[in-house]
């Protein structure tokens, strides 16, 4: 069997039994899907086995089998009528921190018969991983996050059925692909290590998982898959990214960059691959910055200034009253200001540049992006020095961590082929500016490939084919995970980078930098030097 | 490695994490027992990690490990304290259809912690199989049988921990042989179609199931090996028994008989193995004649005929008066009868040769065993004709078997380096009876090797050590089963072998035929022909 697109549902014929063939029923059906699957290793449990004799002679001896696979062993998951009418489904996940994106597919066809996402509700208990790590630790603590996040995907699944008009045991299959700690969390395993020197997950790779034992809405005989983990700071998503990008199956050098808080990368081709992850900061995702904020309705998402007239333009979600920005915006927002000269190449506002624009207040320069008449606040949105440095940092940061991944096997940013730029957040960021201020590297802007929420995608893909689950296996041995030292020369590094958009220009061609900045006092560029040294830490 | 005696439990000693090797504990801990087992394949529940970073480091990254496989994939069952006291213990179940044997050993050392049995308890819905398969049909019946087998071997459970001093979570691992219907019914598999043309079964190989699944009173990690059967006629009880006899490792040609209701016959060497099954009819048992009777006080288990005066001597089990006979000592009886001229070689009385011990009642003869006014019952235990000739038709049917199977592969019987005989009711056997009666060929007496209870000892063995698991599957395939047609070439071997010894007394050069009954007129030996081709349907 070569078929271009071999699904985990099998139809079998099988050859009835006779006095001459008196093989088992159970052994008879496994051994045509051991031959169709070309395996040594199909699992069946007994329950199912109960009920196959007086199926398969109601059935003709046909039947429809459901299976799935951890790339090492394969898992007999059902076996169903033949001519059954509702579609044998499969949900993808994307656990993420803060949003958990779901997808309900067809398994036969891979068409998508659903979609919704919804809050992880272990936000309640804290924003970040490491809030929920320390929670894990309390009394009851760890099955409180479970049964948060198993609740709020049982009400997805709810929703996602409804919308597809299938029952939730018409779900078989489930692929979930999160970071290491949300890994934990769903599956009830202690995260307490993971965030204590030498920083160990409990498990890299659970494999399948009774979609039952974990408490999951869908068929009582349904098998989850989980992307694995490198570490603990390089989960299935990455994995799961990897795959959907294809990285590991191409000629050429690609990167993947998970730009967020954490950013994760992976560099590499069909020969090798490397990867790390490195703290850039929530400054970039507007997380910080005072007037910043996630998508939603008021929340600007579309800036810019008028060079000749110093005018703001921008847009809002829903058109409503601005009352914040969102952080693709304030990249966005330092390009143009940096663009404009208000600010220099140290990220420092130019009072003279703005003028009516820059209000200092107890000593600290803001400047105004919506005065307080126009906002929905009634008070002015201000981008202070402060914010501005804290994004100048941030973007230092994974500019860093992309050069220094780079620079370890030899290579130059300019090397890169495909530059892939993964989640929600790196899909909304425009290349243009992020190359601006210097966060992204300056590359033709066609070597730019927005992959969206490539952690779901690949999840989707997994239960679309076959194939890819040997590949996953596959990409995971072959990843080098470099751990990133803080060391003089990742300072070096990042000094450099704290400037707009670099301190060597030359790496930066397309940028025009305003004139009257280019050159500053070697004084001044060691003070910058020290300050980066002390604000990383 | 290469111990000699590689066991289930294997004692782990783990390189601790560091920041240069910061793979996961479950991932550390299969990668160790991958390279340990020599596979690749180790599947471990998700229930048993949640637990495993907190015993690792608390053990320091030592562990008690044990393991178990079908001979295809691996299950980590539990992971225990490496200094742990009570013993790791398996529990190895003869299943059979009437009683059940169990014997707990140490999985480390093999040694044997105690041993029980008991009657089978779905006795109670019938003695026969068949009675049985037909109660599972109605309505909550197999579930019923299932209850009254676990039940059942709960309670023994309760009695062997008793006796060694353990607790029952003190039992991971257990090994069931049975026949394939026993096995069916212990699994709640639905046994329908092993009596329905073309007689097949729901399962061959049910391979691994966990204890807690099936309702068993173990660890609640504790997994249940089945031996696989061959057919719905070859159970997993007889490929227990080639693994004890060792059949497939001999270079010598052995032949392994199961006696009892059916004949279970195995012939082979390193090479081949052929096997088949025949009704022998429980008249060998003791079960059909009236005064046959299992093993019990006041049972006569010794029997003999004084040639010169005809007398009788005997003894009962618990020296109690004489209620019944056992099947071995009816072998006895129509051997001695046979040997003192009182069964001719058709195995007719001749009253003259007994006179005062044979009585005829409405037309029926009977040779009088025990008188009236010593028996227990008050009543005298006779062996009437028409129980002679059941015992007539079964070991005739026995040798048939035999030496169809030895025929089939161009050998004779006397070709058999080592006979072995299996089966509590073979070890009660005197095969020096069985030969003279032309049960059991005539060979050396040395060459005969009585196994005991072949099918206990087999799953003892596979818990004693790792490398029997894999001969299993080599046996099982390797076998080809004979189906046994009842065609003209079978009716000519078995009307043959219904005289005493046999019609060709060459065959049993070792047994004297009383002069007077060594030939008979050729028109008798076509009526005894006849007589059998209508009895054996």
């Amino acid at each position: 069997m070569n078929d271009a697109n071999q699904t985990w549902v099998e139809q079998i014929f099988l050859v009835p039994p006779s006095l001459r063939d008196n093989t088992a029923d159970a052994d008879r059906l496994l051994a045509a899907l051991r031959n169709r699957l070309e395996t040594d290793t199909i699992i069946a449990e007994i329950g199912l086995l109960r009920d196959l004799p007086d199926r398969l002679r109601q059935w003709g001896y046909q039947a429809r089998c459901i299976l799935f696979s951890d790339g090492n062993v394969f898992y007999l998951v059902d076996v169903t009528d033949p001519k059954g009418q509702p579609p044998c489904a499969g949900l993808a996940v994307d656990l993420g921190t803060t949003r958990v994106v779901t997808r309900l597919i067809n398994l036969e066809t891979g068409a998508v018969l659903a979609e919704t996402s919804f809050e992880n509700p272990q936000t309640a208990i804290g924003d970040d991983i490491l809030t929920r790590i320390h929670y894990a630790d309390r009394p009851g603590g760890l099955d409180h996050l479970r049964d948060l996040i198993i609740d709020g995907l049982n009400r997805a699944i709810g929703e996602l059925c409804h919308q597809a008009g299938i029952g939730t045991t018409d779900i078989y299959l489930l692929a979930v692909s999160g970071n290491t700690t949300m890994t934990h969390l769903f599956l009830k395993l202690p995260p307490r290590w993971i965030i204590r020197e030498p920083y160990i997950p409990a498990v890299n790779t659970p494999g399948i998982v009774k979609a039952a034992e974990l408490g999951i809405d869908a068929n009582p005989r349904a098998r989850v898959f989980f992307f694995p983990s490198v570490g603990s700071y390089f989960g299935g998503d990455l994995i799961s990214g990897i795959l959907f990008g294809k990285l590991h199956r191409s000629d050429a050098t690609s990167l993947l960059v998970d730009v967020g808080t954490n950013a994760e990368v992976v560099l590499g081709n069909r020969e090798w691959l490397i990867a790390c992850a490195g703290a850039a900061g929530p400054a970039l995702e507007g997380g910080v910055a005072k007037i910043g904020a996630k998508a939603g309705p008021g929340v600007i998402d579309t800036i810019a200034i008028n060079a000749a007239t110093g005018d703001i333009t921008f847009d809002t979600i829903e058109h409503s009253a601005p009352k914040a920005i969102c952080g693709s915006a304030l990249i966005d927002l330092v390009a143009h200001l940096f663009a404009g000269g208000i600010l220099d190449i140290r990220g420092k506002l130019v009072p003279e540049k703005a003028p009516g624009r820059i209000e200092t207040d107890d000593g600290i320069m803001a400047y105004v992006v919506v005065p307080a008449g126009q906002s929905a606040t009634g008070q002015a949105l201000v981008f202070s020095q402060p914010d501005i440095d804290n994004i100048i940092r941030s973007k230092a940061a994974m500019y860093t961590i992309l050069e220094t991944l780079t620079a370890s096997v030899g290579l130059a940013l300019s090397d890169i082929d495909t530059f892939c730029v993964a989640g929600t957040f790196g899909s909304l960021i425009n290349p243009r500016s992020a190359i601006t201020i210097g966060m992204l590297p300056d590359l033709p802007i066609e070597r730019f490939r927005v992959l969206g929420n490539s952690s779901l995608e690949g999840a989707a893909l997994l239960l679309s084919s076959r194939h890819p689950v040997t590949e996953i296996a596959a990409i995971r041995n072959r990843i080098t995970y470099l751990e990133l030292n803080v060391n003089q020369e990742f300072m070096n590094r990042f000094s450099a980078a704290k400037f707009l958009p670099h301190t060597d220009t030359t790496l930066f061609p397309s940028v025009t930098v305003p004139a009257f900045a280019s050159s500053l006092p070697d004084k001044m560029r060691k003070m910058v030097s020290f300050e980066a040294a002390a604000s990383i830490c």
